[in-house]
C-alpha cells in the first residue's frame, strides 16, 4: 500500500491522536494519496455493483445452472479477488452502488456492498448512480452514510463551493513520490462528479441526469486551482498534471465513438449510449480546461470500450455486479488504471508518464484483457 | 415611451438630483423598465450593424450602382427609420456592432453605431459578438466604452457575481403597469450574455466561442431568484415570468430546426447555422430553469427565421448593417418583438399574455413581414 503521509504536519496529527480521537479518525480519512516508491499508481473501477441484501438477492443473466448458487455474495467474491489480484492504491466505485429498490435497508446494503473495501484498507471514493436513492435513503442520505465509511475519500461536496448540484463532488490530488522533488505537488488529480439520476424537467427533458453548471464552475475553478499549483515553483511544469475524472452516466460525447476508433465492445441495447438526452457541456467545459485525459463511466453494464475523442479517453468499465441486467456468458469485469511515472536521469521520479488500462474478467484466471496506453506524456497533445 | 419610475424610491432619487448630480447621472440610467398604460412592452432588435468609419466606409452586397452612395450612414438611416417607426420601449443590439478591424478608433466608431439610440432618449441594451473587439479596444474596453454612453442599461457584468466569463452578461428586469398589483414585480426578464468571440483553446476545438459554466451559473441563480420573487406574494404567480435571452452566437441546438418547423429563411452558407464547433450545454440550462421563452442571436446575417424547440424558441434578427456580408436584393433587417399583458377582468393589467414578433425590411415602407406568436400563456408547456 503506497498511501503514506510524510509531512510534519501529519506526524504531529497522529501524536494528537493520543489526545483527541476524533482528529484522529477525520487524519485516517484524509490522508493524502501519493504516489508509491515504485513510481506507479493503481485505480481499481467497480462499475454497478447494484448490491442489495447479499445472500437472498439472486444474480440476474447468468445461465440458469448458475442461478441457485449465486446472488450478490458473488458480487463480494469479486471484488474481494479484484483487489487480493491488482492491490490498488484506490479503488473507486462509479455509481449504482445499491440497487436500492430491491435493497430492505440501504444503509446496511451500502455497508456490505463497500466491505471488501473497507475491510481491504485501501482507500477508496465513491460517486452515485441512478439507483443509490431508490429507497427511504435519498441521495444525500446515501452520500453523506458513504462518507462516515472507514477508509473512504469519498465526500458529499467541497467545502469550497457553496451552491452545487447533486451529492458527491469531490476531488482528490495524488502527490509525487515522497523523497522526490514532487513530493509536495499533485501530480495526478481525481475529479468525481454526480451525473445526476433523472432529467430534473422529465416534461421538456426526458430521460437521465446530467452535469449541472454550478458542478461544471466548480469543476473548472477546481482544475485552474490546481493547474496554479502545478505550473508553479518548485519544479514549475508547463503542462497541467493529467486528470482523471469519474462519474456514473455517459456523456453524449460517446455516441460519436465506433468500433473502429475505441478498444472494447459496445452492446449495449437501442442507442447504444445511455447519456442524458441533452448535451449539458461538460465535454466541452473538460477539454476547455485541458487537464483531463480520461474518463470513466458505468451505467452502461454492456459497454467497456475505451475510445478518443478531442484529446479525453471515454472509458466505460463494463458491469461488475451480479444483481444487475448483463449477459450470460460476458463475464462480470472491472476496469485497472494504472499511472506511471517518468525515472528522472539524476534517478527518481518526476511527473506521471504514462497512464495505462486494462480490465479484468470474473473468470477463473481473472484474465486481464484490452490492455491500452490511454495517455502518455511523449504523444500529448495530439487530439 | 413607457419607462418611468413610479415608486417613492425613485422620487427621493429624483430630488436628489438636485443636490448630488452623480446620483442623478445613476439614477437616469437604472430608471427601471415597465410596461405602459398599454399593456405592452417592445424590444428591437438590430443585429450586426458591422459599423465603422461611417460615410467613408462603403457598403457590402449592395446592387452596383447602389455602391457610389452607400456607406455606415446607411445603417443609420434605417435605425433612425426603424425607432421612428416602431418607438420601441428598448432597443437591443446582440453584437457584432461594430467591425472593428475596419474602424479607425473604435470608440468613435461605437459612439455613431449606437448614436441614433441614444439620441431617441429610449434605453438600449448591447452585447458584444465576435468582431467589436478586433482594434486597440479589447472586449473588457468595448463593453467598458459603451455603459458609460448615454440611455444604455448595459452593464459590464453583474455585480454578484465574483467570477464570471466574458464582457457584457447582465440581467434586466420589465415591471408590471404602474398602479396595477403587478407594479412591483418583473413580469418580463431579460437576459443578456457574451456568447465569446472564438474557441480559447483552438488547437482542440476550432471555430466560435459559446457560454460558459460561470456565464451559466449566474444566469441559472438569476433565473431562480426572479422565479422566487414572482411566485411569492403579493399576486404570487404559479408559472415563472416569461424570458427572453440576447446573444451573439446561435446554439449548435438551431442545426435542428429547418423549414417545415421555422418561419423565415435559413440561407447563410456552409453548415447553414455558424455556432460554435461544440455544445456547452446552455439550451439545456435554459429548458431546466424553465423561464426563458425565447432566444434571439445574430451573427449569421442571412438566417432571419424563429424556429421552436422543447419550448424555446430560437430567433435570428437577419443581418442591419450595410457594411456586413449580405445579399443584394435581400433587404437589411431589422426583429421587432411585442410582449402583452393580460387584462384583467376587474380591469387593469396583469402577468404577460403573449409574445409576437414580426420583422421589418429597409425598404421604402420598412415593410412588415413573417409576423408570428412566439409564446402565448394559453398554450404555455407545450415543446
Amino acid at each position: 500500500m503506497k498511501v503514506v503521509g510524510g509531512s510534519n504536519f501529519f506526524v504531529g496529527v497522529v501524536l494528537l491522536c493520543l489526545i483527541l480521537f476524533p482528529i484522529c479518525s477525520l487524519a485516517e480519512k484524509k490522508k493524502p494519496l501519493r504516489f508509491g516508491k515504485g513510481g506507479s499508481f493503481k485505480i481499481l473501477q467497480v462499475a454497478d455493483m447494484h448490491y442489495a441484501d447479499g445472500k437472498t438477492t439472486p444474480c440476474e443473466n447468468v445461465f440458469p445452472e448458475q442461478m441457485a448458487t449465486c446472488s450478490d455474495l458473488n458480487t463480494t467474491a469479486f471484488l474481494e479477488r479484484m483487489i487480493h489480484a491488482e492491490k490498488p492504491d484506490l479503488i473507486v466505485f462509479t455509481g449504482d452502488n445499491i440497487y436500492a429498490s430491491d435493497s430492505t435497508d440501504a444503509a446496511k446494503s451500502l455497508d456490505a456492498a463497500f466491505a471488501p473495501a473497507i475491510s481491504s484498507n485501501i482507500p477508496w471514493a465513491a460517486v452515485l448512480g441512478n439507483h443509490d436513492q431508490e429507497s427511504a435513503l435519498s441521495r444525500e442520505g446515501v452520500m453523506k452514510h458513504i462518507v462516515k465509511l472507514n477508509n473512504t475519500l469519498s465526500l458529499v461536496n467541497p467545502v469550497e463551493a457553496r451552491v452545487i448540484d447533486g451529492f458527491g463532488n469531490y476531488n482528490l490530488e495524488v502527490g509525487g513520490v515522497e523523497g522526490s522533488s514532487f513530493e509536495n505537488k499533485s501530480v495526478l488529480n481525481l475529479y468525481f462528479l454526480d451525473s445526476g439520476d433523472y432529467s430534473t424537467v422529465p416534461s421538456m427533458i426526458p430521460g437521465y441526469g446530467w452535469i449541472k453548471p454550478s458542478q461544471q464552475f466548480w469543476f473548472e475553478r477546481t482544475s485552474k486551482r490546481l493547474q496554479r499549483a502545478y505550473t508553479a515553483k518548485p519544479e514549475a511544469q508547463k503542462e497541467p498534471a493529467p486528470g482523471l475524472a469519474y462519474f456514473h452516466i455517459p456523456l453524449p460525447e460517446l455516441k460519436s465513438l465506433d468500433k473502429t476508433n475505441f478498444t472494447g465492445v459496445k452492446q449495449e441495447g437501442g442507442i447504444g449510449i445511455s447519456s442524458a438526452s441533452v448535451n449539458s457541456g461538460f465535454f466541452t467545459t473538460m477539454v476547455s480546461a485541458g487537464d483531463v485525459k480520461a474518463v470513466f463511466n458505468g451505467h452502461d453494464h454492456l459497454n467497456d470500450f475505451c475510445g478518443k475523442l478531442t484529446g479525453i479517453q471515454l472509458c466505460y468499465a463494463g458491469g461488475f455486479g451480479y444483481h444487475a441486467y448483463g449477459l450470460a456468458g460476458w463475464a462480470r469485469r472491472a476496469r485497472v488504471v494504472e499511472v506511471n511515472l517518468k525515472k528522472m536521469e539524476k534517478g527518481g521520479w518526476g511527473a506521471v508518464n504514462s497512464i495505462k488500462t486494462w480490465k479484468r474478467l470474473d473468470d477463473q484466471h481473472l484474465t486481464a484483457i484490452d490492455s491500452q496506453v490511454l495517455w502518455s506524456k511523449s504523444s500529448a497533445g495530439t487530439p
